[in-house]
């Protein structure tokens, strides 16, 4: 018997959670991507805890977003998420979120790989992961993940300090918030007259407390491409694509 | 027959709510009482959007939160919350958050005032909350909130700019924020040796998103006193007063 690895779990919008149209945010929903990933993980025998023992950890490279309706404020949507195929050395886990009536809300798709700590290196995934079993499910958003390209003509439009509350438990920026950084250095004129349709992140390398980062954009049409680097060094952190549509009133 | 209004709710601690320690953080801890008082007076039919139809709305005025013990990454917390005494033209809401061992781990007190969209003032309170049920139960902090004096050598220790996420969906800056501002103004030395044991915050003024606020602090023994001042009329913003003990290992 094949036994379906797919978690179901329920968030219900709380009001620190809202956006400025009283919306579920950008940075909720990936926070409840990021939530589910880590408690299905932990499910499954191989949550960040378990491979801390092996001097390993999990690490985020890409995650792909589609937004189709913004959950509500109270509203309770139920994320279905599932480890989905593998490609080389990175294990994919895709989510669909959906309302109370059945109907996909947001569809994502994330792309991770183990690090050895000692040489901080990503390494070939361990048994432990590759014998989990995989659904036989359609993927949520059918990406090889290809290759971000820098934005071409990107001006420094943003620089902001990290800050304590950036931090996750092994003192580095949480993946959430260079989605944060991405979007803030958008002028505030877009979030009046639309909402971010799909969003593509490609994590590159890690900042911590003290570091100062510095955002770029670079805008056609509907669709920017973020670059952000850290002030100090020069390094690539993250490359960041959106897409945009006016707001749809229901 | 007298109806005790007092809301339970389960919060359970995610991974994204937590401090460097894998402890809720007390961002997080602040959200969560927001977030009952929000549900609790809209099931009171007291809410924000029931206000606002009569171009009224709350605003906190003090907070003040003793942290006993830290609920724990994943650990599922009850957090009983009830309208208290009134004190003038001030609604004071109570709240202590449990363990599942029924053992209290936070005690909290709030004091609101219900302001005329009109004339931007403080009115008497409105007779849908002066005639609300106020349960028979010792406060959780039993305060009349004194007032608290500003820092008297308060040096400017961070000037940071509004991000979008830092607003609520009055496009104010939300509660919370001032108090990430306050403790964002502490070395990051303070955090890996001691734990924030208490915190009072008054609110004195509103900020928006395009200014930058300063943030000075004052330091006596195991307390502090800080300041947010806005960068550029400089009104004073919050004063917020923080005493700190040693982390204790369980």
């Amino acid at each position: 018997m094949s036994i379906q690895n797919i978690l179901h779990e329920n968030y219900t919008v709380r009001s620190y959670e809202m956006d400025l149209r009283g919306k579920a945010s950008v940075p909720t929903i990936c926070n409840y991507l990021q939530e589910s990933a880590g408690n299905h993980a932990t499910k499954l025998g191989v949550s960040v805890l378990e491979l801390f023992k092996k001097n390993q950890t999990w690490v985020l490279s890409r995650l792909h977003v589609k937004i189709l309706k913004y959950p509500n404020w109270r509203e309770t949507v139920t994320m279905e998420t599932w480890p989905s195929v593998r490609q080389g050395r990175f294990a994919i886990r895709d989510f669909i979120i959906f309302n109370q009536e059945s109907e996909p809300l947001i569809k994502a798709s994330s792309s991770w790989m183990v690090l050895d700590l000692k040489t901080l290196r990503p390494i070939t995934l361990p048994e432990e992961v590759t014998q989990i079993n995989v659904p036989d499910k359609p993927r949520a958003i059918d990406t090889d993940f290809p290759k971000l390209s820098l934005p071409e003509n990107a001006e420094p439009v943003n620089e902001l300090g990290v800050r304590l509350g950036d931090l996750d438990i092994n003192r580095h920026v949480n993946n959430v918030t260079y989605v944060e950084w991405a979007l803030e250095s958008l002028p505030i004129s877009i979030w009046k007259k639309s909402e971010l349709a799909e969003l593509e992140i490609s994590y590159r390398a890690e900042t911590k407390y003290g570091e100062r980062v510095i955002v770029h954009a670079d805008h056609v049409a509907d669709s920017y491409t973020h670059l952000i680097s850290s002030a100090g060094d020069k390094r690539n952190l993250a490359v960041v694509k959106t897409l945009w549509r006016d707001i749809q009133h229901d």
